[in-house]
């Protein structure tokens, strides 16, 4: 498959149904969006739409035959095929719908429209999404890169203002990873909040699609990067239900941490630039049995080795191989 | 995505497990193959290997998660990743383990093993897999090509020889589709039995391939003329549970008899060549409600037109857009 980057759209307000093509459109929607008035208002000029709960149980494969039964009742009567699917929210919608896009009728045009931070920085553009199977997360899925990721500054503004937290761990991975200007950008910032986060949205993005193109398909072991302080990061998210976006962070502190205890860094001064993370030491205090969730690791090789990814510098992140037993006792060393 | 065509293998027996690459391999297989001691020896030399009984119920998307699961504890112990996933099968296990294949950690790689001569000659190659929805089949699905189908004489050679006469309608398709040659060996045939079949089997195929490869992704329209005798088959198939060959077969006719009504013919000589095929007028008339399985057709454009696949001469097919109202009153013409 050769990657088309999608069609990136940023706007002030919500699009015309007729832009959306809302004729031929199934949307997909996070009903918690129609509490308010605004988005309930476009959600309604949507003449075939579907709404979900967002969270980890919309992914669970055993409900899948459940939604896909009410879906095709819906898509039946759309006048013209093929058609778009239009995911509209968060992480767990965008997997949903993506993954619905993919599978229905051999593959639908997927649309993504974020309304989460999180979302808007990050899952949206990935081309990547997942249903649970069990407990195991993400086991299911497919490739799917939507044809155009809509940024809606009015949408992603009904989020409350303390939202914007959950986006910085995927900001700050994504700026370490390519360094250089994004990078210097994080120094300069003097607040993290909504209207930062939506000036620098094009360039965190871009930063994301340069990664993602060199391996769009997760085959060359290149686009393995974006997995910079995720290991860790799931751990935490899974076991001590943090959210993605904090457990990520914490992720990430860990990976910077290891990464000077074994002298990877290239400069001394490295290090300092750091000192504005916190460090997740109560955290790591409260995980009963990580190992057991990274023996679940869907990155690992073979029986019990992990890619993990450690830092040089900003700019410059390097991938090796660690067994479970190593990130074992780096936890017990930092959580001292 | 460009189409690269799978690698075709024509074995005498079994291959070696080595040879299969068992050991990163998981072998999901049609289990009535474990009452053949040679089947059951091959199956056996598999260590991972999930056994599930053929026919449209494994299509069912409601007992897909369940089969994950069991699926999903045993990928866990294959030792090395990305893993193959061979179906050893008929059309509804080559289906279902090619979805699976297509979503398991977002896609593995497939191999086809078909058992029965439909999926032999046809099924196996055409990189289309898909589950059922509730009693609307194929809605769930995706292109995934596998790099491989191998095709064991040995194996095909334990169904029963009656068996063969599924494979007609298909192999007959191919060949109208394709003409010249392929077409005119058909004159010659005195038996259609499975030592004939072998043997035409790489023509059969190739001719497949040549459609497909012309449109892999069915975007262009042009694949749809494999759709050729499936429009009244998939009817006969669905109310009458007639064999998927055998409701091929009498599809075959009907399109045939409706281009000689129609005048499409492009020569009178035609006509003659296919007086061999039964007509299928008792069948016909056995249906009770043809529109509420037409209506439910995937290939139809808009509300009620279809792409009904035409003859204008051996490996000369047409497409015409009819209206179900059209196909309802030419079923009547040809029942009588």
């Amino acid at each position: 498959m050769s990657f088309q980057k999608p069609e990136l759209k940023y706007l002030n307000s919500y699009p015309s149904a007729a832009k959306m093509q809302s004729q031929r459109s199934l949307l997909i929607f996070d009903q918690i969006l129609l509490r308010k008035a605004s988005s309930r208002k476009w959600i309604e000029s949507f003449p075939f739409r579907y709404g979900v709960q967002s969270g980890e149980k919309l992914k669970d494969l055993q409900s899948f035959a459940k939604h896909m039964q009410a879906i095709l009742d819906k898509v039946d009567t759309v006048p013209e095929r093929p058609m778009r699917v239009i995911a509209l929210g968060g992480g767990s919608v965008g997997d949903f719908a993506g993954f619905v896009a993919s599978v229905l009728k051999r593959g639908q045009e997927l649309v993504q429209v974020p309304s989460t931070w999180l979302a808007a920085i990050d899952s949206a553009h990935g081309g990547k999404n997942a249903l649970n199977v069990g407990s195991i997360k993400n086991q299911i899925g497919t490739f799917h890169f939507p044809s155009e990721v809509v940024l809606i500054r009015e949408l992603l503004f009904t989020q409350p203002e303390e939202r914007v937290q959950d986006a910085l761990g995927e900001a700050l991975k994504i700026s370490l990873i390519q360094g250089g200007a994004l990078w210097k950008k994080w120094n300069d910032l003097r607040q993290w909040q909504a209207s930062t986060l939506w000036k620098m949205l094009p360039d965190l993005i871009e930063a994301k699609y340069k990664v993602v193109r060199k391996d769009p398909l997760e085959k060359k072991g290149h686009r393995h990067i974006l997995n910079f302080g995720h290991t860790v990061g799931h751990v935490l998210e899974a076991e001590l239900k943090m959210s993605h976006g904090l457990a990520v962070l914490a992720g990430l502190k860990f990976a910077i941490q290891w990464s000077r205890q074994l002298g990877l860094f290239k400069s001394a001064k490295t290090e300092a630039q750091f000192s504005f993370l916190p460090v997740p030491k109560a955290e790591l205090r409260r995980l009963k049995n990580p190992g057991k969730y990274l023996k679940q690791d869907k990155k690992r090789v073979g029986k019990s080795q992990i890619r993990f990814v450690f830092l040089q510098a900003p700019g410059q992140v390097i991938i090796r191989p660690v067994a479970v037993e190593d990130i074992l006792a780096e936890i017990k060393r930092q959580m001292k």
